[in-house]
């Protein structure tokens, strides 16, 4: 960890303001003593905060990229946004990766846009690690690209393989493609020919696994078009948000189930932070030239300094270099 | 409930053996005193059971299709296996409905091959209830159908709607796509083209929804393909499943805990009863010739029950039938 970053962090994207972005801002500072920070984003939340932090610069932006904007209309029309130019200035080799709480669309648009595609991949694509309580399952790709090819979801194997070995530290990790039973020939037309794909091209392939495994799977990566990924992504945060709402009524029903509920209070909080995106803090964008992490618009400060600390790792585990040399062949449709 | 109705019981398909079957066929007797049962199995299984029961027939069947056997072939060889003859009956018009808790893809092909799909259906698709705590919502496909048009989700909405209203008795359903926002320009290229479609033909289509919308959702019915209902359905059921875990884990922890889970019980049974596939019995096959329900592999008495119960329910009140009335533009690809 002695290596020195720089990592800009877009303090405006997220959806609770800037507060949670400065407060997550300094955190990390405070964790990461070899870690500087250039906040992107309208000078009267930037400037003041840099002349009162060391290790934090400011730069100054004067457009915002709303939630509703189309991704690439957006990063092209609006290039002195906080998200454009957080990913300029790693282009520019001012910083080495980029944060942001803000629109995932636009994030993907402008890393692949301004920072590049690394040679060879044919799509850069994002992943994720499982909110699960039972053991670390990255998924990638989570919606970056909803219309694949399966020569696609080989690359997002092994791009997501080198983050969940690197960055994750799982040895060895094997990888399974997301269908709709374990047998090879289960599935669509397009999971059939990728299950023929990964199996003829990856060494760490191990077959097929299904939506109930996503939590407790049997593979360490879990690979699938964009549109899947991030559906099921989002349907097991909607799944735990209902089950913990519900479990919340229940423990509010008596005074003894209240009662109950305060015996059980640490190890219920130690479930909820394991199925939260909090802990991780951020969905890392593999593919691109430069480190990008994409956090959930409500993060809170430690959500934004987890993400931030893990922008900084991908950097100096050199995430984008491994990528590089993975990806040796030509890419599948260039 | 007056109505005389004939069900076939496919005896032997569920993972727990004859036992849960038998069960809840005298479950399902007793809460319904105008149903009788065919029973379709082996001899040794379905002769005495049926001597000893009033409104019980055996209907002797010599072959068994396997968890892993490809369905459609399965299907077309044996030709007396308990799913085959449980739906030949019903296309001969001995009885009106089918209940498996066998290999759903076996039931599928099936009740697609022998009973036959309603004039004017493009492809019989299986939908369920969601299990959710907050409200019921009818997904449509969960798995049928891994490769899909636009055109048929259009007719899963409206397959789907009938059976919401009908069946569940949700009045006026409103219908919504599953996609990966809730922007009309959201999505792969397939979801787009189908919300277009969706919006030009269905009176009660509100939009798209998303996996984080599913269990507490804005719309009575949410449709997709197969496989991404697929994904999402099973998805549900682990993260459901996982916690589940989790909770019990956590309760066993100390004693305080577990007077409290005590405190609970009641509350955690109902909400595990509302999460459980077993509440509702079975997945319907919407668009085929007759009534055809399939319930989970490891459905115990009550999901028999159940699963008969609902079969005989779409019986009497005509799902084909006015499935076949809504279904009148000729399909899409005949």
């Amino acid at each position: 960890m002695s290596e020195h970053v720089v990592i800009t962090v877009d303090a405006v994207g997220g959806d609770l303001g800037s507060g949670p972005m400065l407060e997550g801002t300094l955190l990390a500072l405070e964790a990461d003593p070899d870690l500087e920070v250039i906040l992107c984003g309208p000078a009267e939340v930037v400037e003041p905060f840099a002349a009162n932090h060391d290790r934090v610069r400011a730069q100054v932006t004067t457009q915002a990229i709303e939630m509703g904007e189309h991704p690439a209309h957006a990063v092209r029309r609006k290039k002195d946004s906080s998200i454009v130019v957080g990913c300029r200035l790693v282009k520019e080799g001012q910083a080495q990766g980029f944060f942001s709480p803000g629109s995932t669309g636009a994030c993907l648009a402008a890393a692949t846009l301004v920072m590049g595609r690394i040679k060879g991949v044919s799509r850069p694509a994002m992943a994720t690690i499982l909110p699960s309580p039972v053991k670390p399952v990255v998924m990638c790709d989570v919606g970056a690209n909803a219309d694949c090819k399966p020569a696609y979801l080989v690359q997002f194997a092994q791009m997501a393989s080198i983050y969940a070995e690197k960055v994750i530290g799982i040895e060895s990790p094997t990888c399974a493609l997301l269908n709709i039973g374990e047998e090879e020939a289960k599935g669509s037309q397009f999971a059939q020919e990728t299950h023929a794909l990964m199996k003829e091209q990856l060494p760490n392939f191990i077959g097929n696994c299904e939506g109930r495994d996503l939590l407790d799977c049997k593979a360490d990566v879990v690979v699938t078009d964009g549109f899947t990924g991030n559906v099921s992504l989002k349907t097991i945060e909607g799944v735990a948000s209902v089950l913990f709402d519900s479990l919340k009524k229940i423990m509010k029903s008596s005074p003894a189930a209240m009662l109950g509920a305060l015996a059980m209070k640490k190890g219920l909080a130690e479930l909820k932070d394991l199925t939260s995106a909090d802990t991780y803090g951020g969905a890392p964008m593999l593919g691109v030239k430069g480190a990008c992490l994409v956090g959930h618009g409500s993060s809170n400060a430690t959500a934004v300094k987890n993400g931030i600390l893990m922008t900084a790792k991908c950097v100096r585990l050199d995430v984008s270099g491994l990528i590089a040399q993975a990806v040796k062949k030509p890419a599948a449709d260039e």
